[in-house]
């Protein structure tokens, strides 16, 4: 019997994959799952593009890559100076080889929506373990702003992209990182 | 045997708990879980506060309520109305009748700290089923501001309160409410 702790140490961030697609049953399946998330007065705000499609990852990867770099160069946001290196390499794909991605998406007017986006997307990425696949979080995927790429994507006016998730079967599984004792700051009883 | 779909369809939402306190051992068994949450760039961000004192959580949901109430009447804050008449009833506990309560806290320098608390947070609310308790995130929980609260729950300068979880033994397990099909704007494939 595998129990929940069982399940929730085998989760990894997966960054190598076999080249194998997912079929797109099984991501609807897990979508499906990631309902069950929790949201912020039940407001299930969540949407959803998929990309099955490696050489529209790769585009996806361009364009995002360029957009952190084109803020980072103006001063709009930080940056570690060693991703900046690695952006600037033009074989980089930000999606590894993984050979489908979830954009989870949501309207600017949701207060909670970062919270409800993240909960969803931890559904996602233990949904996934029990379809033998792995995924991770790539925050550097999500700089799509383009207005003819959002339209591609099918993000409506207003709405923007939270967390895009990579999926795949895993070529292996690595170890875990070491993980700190929680941190507590006080116990009051 | 149990599967993670399963208890992923067992998790609710709980508002009602048993008059049982939650054993600290339990509490943080269930934070040295949740260090097993991913978080961007393995920063591992999340602190944590436990409140197991009813008395403390009463004081904590008057100053919350006081607080939002506040900065809705200064336009500082939307709230549904609904809910501000509900604020306004002394006798209202954010906490319901919880036993318990877990802090997630963070510093205001990690540009990820909502995404790493809320998969922190996903972890706990899971972890919790494997041992018969029940959890809700309590947003209204969450406006602590008094620099002499702050000091008492531990909250370092600089850290701010991403999520209030309340966790106990269930009264009883409500029903789920009704999910919709996942909203899934565009297949590239």
């Amino acid at each position: 019997m595998v129990t929940l702790v069982e399940l929730l140490k085998s989760r990894r961030s997966i960054r190598d994959f076999q080249d194998k697609a997912v079929p797109l049953k099984i991501v609807e399946e897990v979508l499906q799952e990631c309902t069950l998330a929790p949201s912020a007065s039940d407001g299930q705000p969540c949407m959803f593009s998929i990309i099955n499609c490696k050489n529209t990852m790769r585009a996806l990867s361009d364009e995002s890559k360029a957009n952190l770099l084109d803020d980072f160069a103006k001063n709009k946001t930080t940056l570690n100076p060693a991703y900046a290196e690695v952006l600037k390499d033009k074989n980089f794909n930000v999606f590894y080889n993984a050979p489908c991605l979830i954009y989870i998406i949501g309207s600017k007017n949701v207060g909670s929506l970062d919270w409800d986006c993240a909960l969803a997307a931890c559904y996602i990425m233990l949904s996934a373990i029990e379809r033998g696949l792995g995924t991770c979080w790539v925050h550097l995927g999500s700089y799509i702003r383009n207005p003819q790429t959002k339209a591609l994507l099918g993000i409506p006016d207003g709405c923007r992209i939270v967390a895009p998730i990579i999926i795949g079967y895993p070529k292996e599984i690595p170890a875990a990182s070491e993980r700190h004792a929680p941190k507590i700051l006080k116990v009051i009883s």
